[in-house]
């Protein structure tokens, strides 16, 4: 084992190789490292250990980087069973979730993240296979403590030295130092390029219509949420506007759609944009087959070319249609499918492309360079995109994209919401079906505070009014999460600027809130005691301020854990607690939302007016704006308005804001609340 | 691609090289393979195909076998919820299974069958990829019929020209032919050395003791079988045995088991054979600790040394020390458990060994290289032994070790029967618990047809009379199983020299019983529609004549397909059908079995009484019969006796039985079942 040599590159973020070449998933994507952004808003810290190995064993370089007992770890990859890793071993690499933690999964980002304030990432996109501190070589430094489990010392896992981790080929290895989770996690991000720049309108209503829709059921389903005075900000086309889908034409399906840009702009005239399903294997029906082909793998997916995208080639002719065709006459985004790849479904590991990288490597990189490929045409025509993309990678965090997969549990969608956070990507759940009303408001209630409220009909044709009894809470909860289009703003401006993810872990805020115990022992199901890390997460932050407790279906009442601050009811503003635990009723028609004490929450009221919520005594806050649709912002343009508030004499400092402002700021009102105003 | 030049090796097998330096399993298990018998008994056939290729891409080797479009496949590896494999992709490597056939299992024989009647054997110990006919080649010969799924053709299939496997290093590749895909297999199972001699012992009642018994613990619960009239065969010792356990000492507790000799010995004299549990971790407590460090791997395993069994003196030393301390001293065998290896608590995939084989090489070797090197010992002692074994791999066939896993769900268990005939191992469900007296019945039912009727008291120190409701009904199933002895040893007679499997999925006798059908639909669930292949698995072949018919907690009734002969009532010799299904009741007391016409079962009474079930109304039969103990069969020294019967005229040729029979042959009984006796 060879011992690795640091080099520091920002505040405390350091870096070193494991070999003379490296080729990593950054390098790839291409993101610009935010290296002033880590200088500017963290602190300096120093490595927080010596001793990170690497060494060649047979055709893998294996890194080894030590560890203490008492650590948790948080990562790497999205995950959807637990979010700590202690002890785990895991083979990362891109694949449809399939129900087991086991490493294969959409995100599969090496970068894991220990509460004792560090994060290691890993630059590869290669299969890497990581031993989370449950391996212990046999000249151990620490060995564990001898147990004889048949005298009753019935404890699974051995804590060792190190966490390994292996993989093929040369990597960049970093380490990210921080007082806290957020801090390490937040480097990460910058490092990869920071958060991503949604539009407004991407914190609308996303309504994906059925599969078989044409441009006149589509129209009459938007004349439908009209009539039924409901909000729709986006509508989804699913795989039949191509002409083939499954594999892909690209091309418009000319019976269904025969003026596609006569289609997109009568949307656009009405403020809903158009965003289109693909998948990236291309169809020989489509125009760009011939040009692809020598740009391809030796193996059809869906009976479609798989294009080698780490080939810029390859990336262009896919480009330069998505432009003419889609783009051009207005399209807004894309849900960009399939990319990760259930195994059943795509080309084999040991399919051979033109660039000469390993299968797995293409495949771990094909969502996240569909996404660079698509996000550079916005780029160039000065225009922000928004959409859906099943897989991803490191780099991830730039990009506007969210990931989505097939499963439909909603505890899986909220550990999916507190994992994503730990790996430099936008998780989302979505609708698509409920068995009560109950459950279709929870489910809705639930995607309010995600990176997008989208209701997926493409196989059933869901209506969000189809249960007749709660059509007005839905309607309600669309119209909430448009009225927190401030708030949200701000926390995206939060995560683009200094890193910090909008949706996240609660112990990444609040590290307490984790807990360790041992397993269940059972003869039947569970032979062996091994420890637990339960975190909270049904439990999360969203923004800077406020803490979302979502509620299940059938749920009536629930407990909700108060972490070390004060915390504040959302909607009547009164104290609630403390570093303590409360149990509250659940009414249907409201999600369950705690607010920082001297927090100041920007809203907004359907006339676009500002509504600044105040919480506890005194405190500040900040309202970001900027034209909502372009990169201009980046140039300058952009408002960013400071504010605090005093409750004893109600002073609000700089009540109008700046000329980018798109809120009626002049109509603005503030709230102060607490027990007497309601 | 370069065409793979096959010879052939025995009737209807053939064989080539990936290339030059081939160093498979077979090679490491050293079994001799049985060419004659394959030669004696079954067909020469042509190779089935032209057009096997390989290549090398990357760093491994690929294969790629013809296939057409209608074929079913059954394996590679042992699997737990289908047996069918068709479309799927696996990795197939050692491994705990985790509920989902995904190629990680206990049994990674990388040996399929398909229903076309050839099979395709991959002579390696290296983890090993298998894309099962869903991969399409963009050079394919005969493409898949392309769709256009957005307009409705919503298949997600695409049949490929091969099936294709990809491994490291290279291997030797088998093609077996056959009529059927039972002589597919038999010769596979020869090639593999022929199917393990068992001692009579071994079909009797095992029961493990709970962990934490000592020598009285043991003794007084030998006088409660004995008070409540209960067979018992086999003791197994559980972990507290050795004076370390997880890592193991392999040496006796001395404050439990003061004078093993005497307690072993004290056993036999009741005729309970003892069985010691161990996994292959040696604890620094072990007399052989400092021996085996220098042939053990980089990592440790539960805190001790990971041997590299591939080398012979890490075998020597352990067999060494097993010979002196427990096999000299009269016991039995072995539970080899753990030797899978949960990927969480193993050493990880980049560990070292000395021999310089990958580290998922050696593991997925360990199982069956500790099955060689206690078979060994046993062989050299000239007594036959029977365990239990958590991981095993090629050439299993030869050992006298059954898998089990830690699973308990009454379904997997079918499967892996039906499963495990497609991979030459023998597959033992175990009754450990039970939520109702019924539930208790129907395992120990489901037990009697398996490799191993056991009860697993391990944990919860569990009695087969614990229900006393059904404790009657207990005691009789243990004693129908003893009943069977003469039936099962005929068969495991027939699985070591013509490589018949003695429990095997209905289909391999059945081709026909198979059913294809799309799957569901479902937007939540499933959005993807595949082809699914249900094949019986509720429903199995034990031995020649026998179809069981297990019954499921619960089921009152059942259905029961009759395959393509005439089948009679097993208890009432009834005809019940031929090419048919039925509906029957499930009294509690029996398990439903069906036996083809002409066949003549051999049982014994509790004196041992020969008694000769004959159904239909004409028919043949044998009786193999030997010492039951030693090898001394292989050098002649057996009974063979063949007999027929005619209904009509009562004839039963060869009444009396030669000299090496155990049986009292010269009060047999000669039941002709049909209606009219009943």
């Amino acid at each position: 084992m060879e011992l690795m040599n640091f080099t520091k590159i920002a505040a405390g973020v350091y870096k070193a190789c494991t070999g003379p070449k490296t080729d990593g998933i950054l390098a790839l994507v291409g993101n610009e490292a935010k290296l002033d952004s880590i200088n500017s808003n963290y602190k300096d810290m120093p490595m927080p250990f010596e001793g990170v190995y690497s060494e060649k064993i047979n055709s893998k370089t294996v890194v080894c980087v030590p560890k203490e007992n008492s650590e948790r770890f948080y990562g790497p990859g999205l995950r959807f069973k637990t979010i700590a890793t202690n002890f785990t071993a895991m083979h990362l690499r891109c694949d449809h979730y399939g129900n087991s933690d086991n490493g294969r999964t959409h995100v599969p980002t090496p970068f894991y993240v220990s509460d004792k304030g560090y994060g290691i990432f890993i630059d590869t996109a290669e299969v890497i296979s990581y031993y989370m501190g449950g391996t212990v070589r046999t000249d151990a430094k620490n060995p564990p403590v001898a147990l004889n489990r048949g005298r009753g010392e019935w404890f699974a896992d051995t804590p060792g030295d190190f966490v390994e981790a292996s993989f093929e080929n040369d990597a960049d290895v970093y380490v990210f130092t921080g007082e806290t989770m957020l801090d390490v996690v937040a480097k990460f991000n910058l490092l990869c390029g920071g958060g991503t720049l949604v539009p407004k309108w991407g914190f609308g209503f996303w309504h994906r219509t059925h599969i078989h829709y044409d441009e006149k059921d589509v129209k009459n389903e938007i004349d439908l949420f009209r009539e039924k005075n409901f909000d729709l900000d986006v509508i989804g086309l699913e795989p039949g506007w191509h002409s083939n889908s499954y594999p892909c034409s690209y091309e418009w399906d000319e019976e269904r759609f025969p003026d596609p840009k006569r289609f997109v702009n009568d949307l656009l005239d009405e403020n809903i944009k158009v965003n289109l399903w693909e998948n990236l294997f291309v169809s020989e029906k489509a125009t760009i087959y011939e040009d692809m082909k020598p740009y391809s793998g030796s193996h059809m997916v869906w009976n479609g070319l798989a294009p080698d995208f780490t080939l810029p080639e390859a990336r262009k002719i896919y480009a330069d249609q998505h432009k003419e065709k889609h783009i051009d006459i207005g399209v807004s985004g894309y849900k960009i499918d399939e990319c990760d790849g259930f195994d059943n479904w795509l080309f084999p590991d040991h399919a051979k492309f033109p660039s000469g990288r390993n299968a797995a490597a293409v495949r771990s990189s094909l969502g996240i360079l569909a996404q660079k490929a698509t996000y550079e045409i916005y780029r160039s025509i000065n225009k922000r995109t928004y959409g859906l993309v099943r897989a991803s990678a490191a780099g991830s965090v730039m990009m506007p994209y969210c990931i989505y997969n097939d499963c439909y549990s909603f505890e899986q969608y909220l550990t999916g919401l507190a994992s994503s956070s730990f790996c430099g990507c936008l998780w989302v759940p979505e609708v698509r079906d409920a068995d009560t009303s109950e459950e279709w408001v929870r489910r809705f209630q639930m995607c309010v505070f995600s990176p997008m409220l989208m209701l997926n009909a493409w196989a059933n044709g869901a209506k969000p009014w189809q249960f007749e009894d709660v059509e007005d809470i839905i309607r309600d909860t669309i119209r909430f999460r448009k009225s927190l289009l401030p708030y949200l703003y701000n926390a995206f401006y939060t995560y683009r600027t200094t890193g910090v993810p909008p949706f996240r872990a609660l112990c990444m805020d609040f590290s307490n809130t984790g807990s360790s115990r041992m397993s269940e022992l059972d003869h039947t199901e569970n032979p062996y005691e091994s420890l637990l890390v339960s975190d909270i997460i049904d439990q999360y932050m969203a923004g800077d301020s406020i803490m979302v407790c979502p509620v299940r279906p059938e749920q009536k009442t629930r407990t909700v854990n108060l972490p070390d601050c004060d915390w504040y009811d959302y909607y009547t503003g009164e104290f609630v607690g403390n570093s303590t635990t409360i149990e509250i009723d659940c009414p249907l028609d409201r999600i369950p939302l705690f607010v920082k004490g001297g927090a100041m929450i920007p809203t907004v009221d359907r006339e676009n007016n500002l509504i600044i919520r105040c919480y506890g005594e005194s405190g500040k806050g900040f309202i970001y704006d900027d034209d909502g649709e372009t990169y201009n912002c980046e140039n300058g343009e952009y408002s960013l308005f400071s504010m605090e508030f005093n409750h004893e004499n109600g002073v609000l400092n700089g009540k109008y804001l700046p000329v980018h402002c798109g809120y009626n700021s002049e109509y603005s009102e503030v709230h102060f609340y607490d027990k007497k105003d309601f």
